[in-house]
């Protein structure tokens, strides 16, 4: 266990009046124990009890080899046993029990047959709330995997060509990234042509680059379990004025937002600012989506950069900036990258050039 | 809307006295409306009340050009809005609701307090029986997925070599796939050499052949949207007389099971006739896992083929025969095909040999 996470959730477990909590998203366990598990849609759970219960409740099919001091206590079942029963054993039917938000019906609606006496919230924020702010080595972890998208990027725009098809430079994109030694995808790229790019998340498809397009890519990688994320508009062959105005407004909206990063600041301040821009610019019923959301481990994490998030912003936090502004049937833009709040202000993860490139 | 599909789902829920079923899973409201849709962390569900509501409800991110005559109503939210409360309203506050098996709770705790009078339940089987059987259409396109499979695999063993690290494996299997025309892989590859091999869910890794050691590969591919998994174990240079004689077991349990496989059978028949071959050989308590799962549109789909599963098999049910055993610190073998119920037997959808192979 890495005590230091283990006791900033147990703090928050005890603010709550939370005593039991029952942490199953694979990515937080091995925030907590340093053990990635993919159990697949078998049963997992890290059950936290503020008595100092630990127990990692797992299949035989996954043994670890656990430090003997870990403070862990390993429990694992058979897949002719019933997980959710031998957890239910563990538990006290009484109070608040938390539940990670993912936490499938499947394991919540037995076990809330079997303990009728416990109310089950969403406990979710006790460690999310704890995951978003990054500490030195994540931190670390979080740039080499920005530096990688970055270079990524680079090759993308390279080999951009007369004719490609987008699912053509989503392969040479996962080349890339194979090649410049990223573990995986923290996503499906997205890569859309002309129209296409009017879809905040359409399917890479068939469509063939054709010139005056937009070709939006929104790509990111996995590097030592970090994930990256980031989105740039380019232009092939030539750029029409009006394009050529919404990207600058977007543009725009990205630095404002970025600006705007730095503690204490609101999540909706930020939000904000990359929205006053586009209003102002006249596209603001385009701009369809919330600015960004928080990243690390999960590509998608806790923190809505959004109208509706009042929570401030602390040294550490990590979240992409990607304003964008959708036309119907016309074009797209997006400009995404990935921040990470300082003392004093933030620094941007991503270094690609954000000027307007016209390939070809 | 497929309305031969949903008419049997709303057979089903006739039958359970559900009156509600809420479908979430991508994969199922693809099987029932022609639509995959990816919506990541945000809600999407599928409405079905027997009063004939069938309603879509999804971020408006992700807009759908439906047919006009395809009888499903769509309901769109923004990112400002709450998706649980909108579909709350949608709802009655009454009897039994089925959710999806993974609905997770963030939206089912929610959902719970907002409906406080309804029973919620685990409403998958409606959909997963019927999904269970593949249709005409769908036992076409498994059989195209398990044939690119065969094709890999092939490609894969030929790139065996000395020194190579499974990691490496696994690069050219990625790649393999990729020129053979599949989609994306159905699930991270397991290559798996020597002692790793004893574990059923290893993590491929940077471990190097060696002569002697066994190499398991379990391996999958998506085409189309359907599923492939296969798994051959082979042998680098040499093979002990031990790892034969396990090879060799296993095979026979392979084979006994799919003997067993006919309409009328039960799952858990299947299962008993490749446990008892590893047991009479000495090896039972080293087959640590289920005999098999459902495929289809999702690797593991609903339908084990276990001790517990006593459903009786039908024309069109595709799962797997993956028997195993694993000896901790020596090396492991698991012989893997996927099988199609027939009127009268079985096909077996993969067709890589089966005989032990030394490689080199």
């Amino acid at each position: 266990m890495n005590q230091t996470r283990l006791n900033a959730v147990t703090n928050q477990m005890r603010k709550q009046h939370m005593a039991q909590l029952i942490v199953s998203d694979p990515a937080s366990i091995y925030y907590l124990t340093g053990e990635w598990i993919h159990p697949g849609e078998r049963l997992l759970v890290l059950y936290l009890n503020l008595n100092g219960a630990k127990i990692l409740l797992l299949n035989a099919l996954f043994p670890l080899a656990l430090q003997t001091d870990s403070g862990l206590t390993l429990k694992y079942f058979k897949d002719t046993e019933d997980g959710v029963s031998i957890l239910a054993e563990l538990m006290a039917d009484e109070g608040d029990i938390g539940v990670d938000k993912n936490w499938p019906a499947r394991f919540l609606l037995p076990l809330m047959e079997k303990l009728p006496h416990a109310s089950f919230i969403n406990g979710s924020f006790t460690i999310d709330s704890i995951r978003m702010v990054k500490d030195q080595a994540e931190q670390h972890l979080m740039r080499k995997a920005s530096a990688l998208n970055d270079q990524a990027m680079q090759l993308l725009q390279e080999a951009v060509s007369h004719d490609a098809t987008e699912l053509e430079l989503s392969a040479v994109l996962k080349e890339a990234y194979r090649s410049l030694g990223a573990d995986d995808l923290s996503f499906t790229p997205i890569i859309a042509f002309g129209a296409n790019a009017a879809l905040p998340h359409h399917d890479t498809g068939s469509t063939r680059l054709k010139p005056g397009d937009a070709i939006i890519c929104d790509i990111g990688c996995v590097k030592e379990d970090y994930c990256s994320d980031m989105t740039r508009t380019f232009f092939y062959k030539t750029v029409s004025d009006k394009a050529r105005e919404v990207y600058e407004l977007v543009r725009k909206a990205n630095l404002a937002a970025i600006e705007e990063v730095r503690p204490g600041a609101r999540f909706c301040d930020i939000d904000a600012a990359a929205r006053k821009i586009i209003e102002e610019g006249g596209y603001g019923p385009y701009f369809t989506h919330r600015t960004g959301h928080a990243i690390g481990l999960e590509v998608h994490e806790f923190g809505d950069v959004s109208s509706g998030n009042t929570a401030r912003l602390e040294p550490g936090m990590i979240f992409s900036i990607e304003p964008g502004i959708y036309l119907d049937t016309e074009f797209g833009v997006r400009i995404e990258d990935l921040v990470l709040v300082t003392d004093t202000g933030c620094e941007v993860l991503n270094h690609f050039t954000k000027d307007l490139v016209v390939i070809g």
